[in-house]
């Protein structure tokens, strides 16, 4: 079987390129999906594409109704949904796409710095796994794909 | 993944062929499929098929049935679903299958002129994008399934 | 067993409390529930308690959601849902209720003049009665939750 | 019908006591429910009842697990979600009720201040309405749950 | 908890009577359900109370919308469902109300003579009991709800 | 998009074989799967696989088990399932499946002569279309699946 | 709201009837049920009431039909799932509730000695709490349904 | 249709091994997935991966999160689950997964000697077939596959 895994939470840094890059090395059976990383796609994607909104809120919602499109429909493909927080900004999609993943069942990882154990100690609780990088990420998808340790 | 996108909708003009090619141009991963859209296949195939009915009423109903089974079954396969609110006809059918797909979750994507926008409020409030043309579509597919603008 | 029946569609007329009076002269174990039907609050609910929009397609979308809020949950805590299309407007958002209930397996009655027999041959098609009038529903009520033809 | 409320999100205000008894005083069909509010209890009841961890992040999840046995549960439980951001902490639990629910298809209401739009357009999206203050969420359940604007 | 038992199958006894009454003498906590057994109202209500057929298909058509309306809402609604196999006429519909109770995971009991044994072995496979008189559908009632044999 | 499409009921004619040859004949894309046909094996595989019982019932019962878990599993895979009633045996393991497709929201199909027209009406109302040989079937298929009427 | 809570596994001590005496003591709003703890009973009711078998294979699949259409709906309706491994024997069923619970997303709480730790690690993992007897059990219902801390 | 089928139980025999080598031999479409098998690999994986714990309870516990990742995403997209019964440790594991395959409709075969068939007649009752070795199992996947008899 090939394992579909989504790759939720922080797009300000180059994890996925790199988790990605190490799961192929490994020859991992896993197939990635994830949201736009293009940071400024994602906020102007609703009024480059559905035109211009006068009140920043409403550009917002346009926006977020194409990324909930994409985002949502591959979360509900997904075996796996990994969500990474990160040490900027409010993260509260972040947050979402966990609340959102557990409900439907998903085997959930969460990846974050120790920092946050408290404050994420609830989205913590609904996940398979607390990991704290992509070396631990990576063995994770090994083991749970392939059933062996390294 | 490749998207299976259902066109629901409009069937009197050719806004389906000229999407599909505007998407193959592009070289999306993207599936198509759609009601019957050969008007007097639609309207007979029931008793064409099924035998002559005397009233009107239940020669409908036959072809109902039949369109039925192609329609909910591609909805319910669906990662997508296009509703195109035209000029023409009452066009109930096209807002059933909205609220079908919106109680199955499915990404709902809304297509009409300005002119129905009040008419279309409750529909649009369950769509994750409401676009005028078929050039927005085009791009709505193309960022939502390669997470690129153009 | 006390049955929860959602009446949907037009309102403007007073086929609800006609109905909803019949009913309870006849003593049946039923509890009717259905959208806002003072017309000028359920299009200005939005800006009203949310503040003011420039757009009216924003001020739209206000107002839906506070319906949506409503009807959806009635819709989904609904054993039977009856949906009455009218002379007058569109009444998409009637069909999008029919399919919406009809997604959730609910037990579908729909009520409209037979002029409009072909246009909702779909929504017919996936209802378990088509009526004409208060008349008939009075009686499917009476049947189907008490078992008696009156 | 009564409506099932469950009330998320900020703990450190008592705007769940000033929206119960405002609704109370309208003589709503509402039943509130929502997390434990008692912060101490909240972090401790893990350990408090299940005896002592050496490891704070097991401490957290012993108690995170017992508070989403009551939250889960509740939310499962609820027509209506409402979840407020406020002004302090990380709240990436509110977020995630937010999405725990939204997946579940529940009536979502959110509530923060003008300063979080942009952070929260995600969740927003998901949202049915976002009120700005309890004045506005009273209207809200005055509304979706009697039909009337006050 | 106050069982919900629905009672399919044979009408043309009147064993729902009496096992209502052995139920009842019992003092046991369960509402009981059924289709309507006025033979000649379940086979005229379509036309009755929605308007003749010319075709025989049709009136039963109308019919058998109308009794669907009230026998999936009761099986859905139902904690158990029963159903029982005379000795005559083709009895399809019982078979498909234990078919369509057993994809709900509804607790499903059978009752028929031996003589049906083989013919009826798939059905009996779903079932959690195989009971050949209302005697031992009264004790499984009694263990199954209190508890206790007798 | 390949169809399943499952073709329960009858199994002493070879109706699905015939069928299975104009469908291909005509190149659509369907996948048929069904019940296993001989009769001896199906009844027998129980005993024959598990081991002798004293008892006809548990023979019977163990087979069940084992051809319960292929057509179930096949049935939950299908997009379609035809029904055949035949005119032979009592059939109510047809009538089951049939339950058991429309519990599961599957497009149903029936089929069977006239005369059973009355007795099979709660069938026929939770199928798309009752056809009554294998050229409307074929039809259907041809139209269902590719849109075209011949 | 009414909690109710499903108590599961160990049937061979009075841990039921002490727990209930002292969640009743501190007037929880919890309704308690389970399976049957008459342990002859629960052996020999199916036979009992439906008939001798010689083998005690089919005698016992006669009584776990019976005491499933009991335990399985009871848990279908609970909020909550407790299961108790006690000392003796082999608890598989208990260990079966608990994954049946945990696949429905009931929260499931188990209590045992610690000296099963190991053997039921997988089982604890899906519990939102470990306990180790009752007045830890009362405890948690405590917390979890009103929310205090004793 | 390729048959996905979940190995659970026993990991201290080579039955799994033997079995796929049996179902290759004979060529029946059936991909097999399962827990892992390498005893210290699965109970170490925990601490292995995401760092040391000081008590054993919560590395089981970190194991346990990963092995359930796995094992519950390959029981959700199996069509059949076999647990086998072996004669060594208390393998509530087993238990679990089959209650847990049981919730979700799966179609469960369970194999274990006739010594347990008294504790383990609850798991039995919602088996679709109880083996006894692999030379049954084989038949058994013959027949629900293919169905042949050999």
């Amino acid at each position: 079987m090939t394992w579909n895994v989504y790759l939720a939470g922080e797009i300000h840094s180059n994890w996925r390129e790199e988790l990605i890059k190490a799961v192929e090395a490994k020859g991992l059976e896993v197939e990635f999906s994830g949201p736009v990383t293009d940071h400024p796609a994602s906020d102007n994607c609703g009024v480059h594409i559905l035109g211009d909104e006068s009140s920043d809120f409403w550009k917002d919602r346009k926006g977020a109704g194409l990324n909930a499109a994409r985002t949502r429909t591959l979360i509900e493909n997904a075996d796996m949904v990994v969500v990474k927080f990160g040490e900027k900004y409010k993260q509260w999609n972040a947050a979402f796409d966990a609340g959102y993943a557990s409900a439907l069942g998903k085997a959930l990882v969460v990846i974050h710095p120790e920092e946050f154990n408290h404050a994420l100690k609830e989205v913590d609780e609904a996940a398979k796994a607390v990991a704290r990088n992509n070396e631990q990420l990576v063995k994770i998808l090994e083991y749970v794909t392939e059933g062996t340790l390294s």
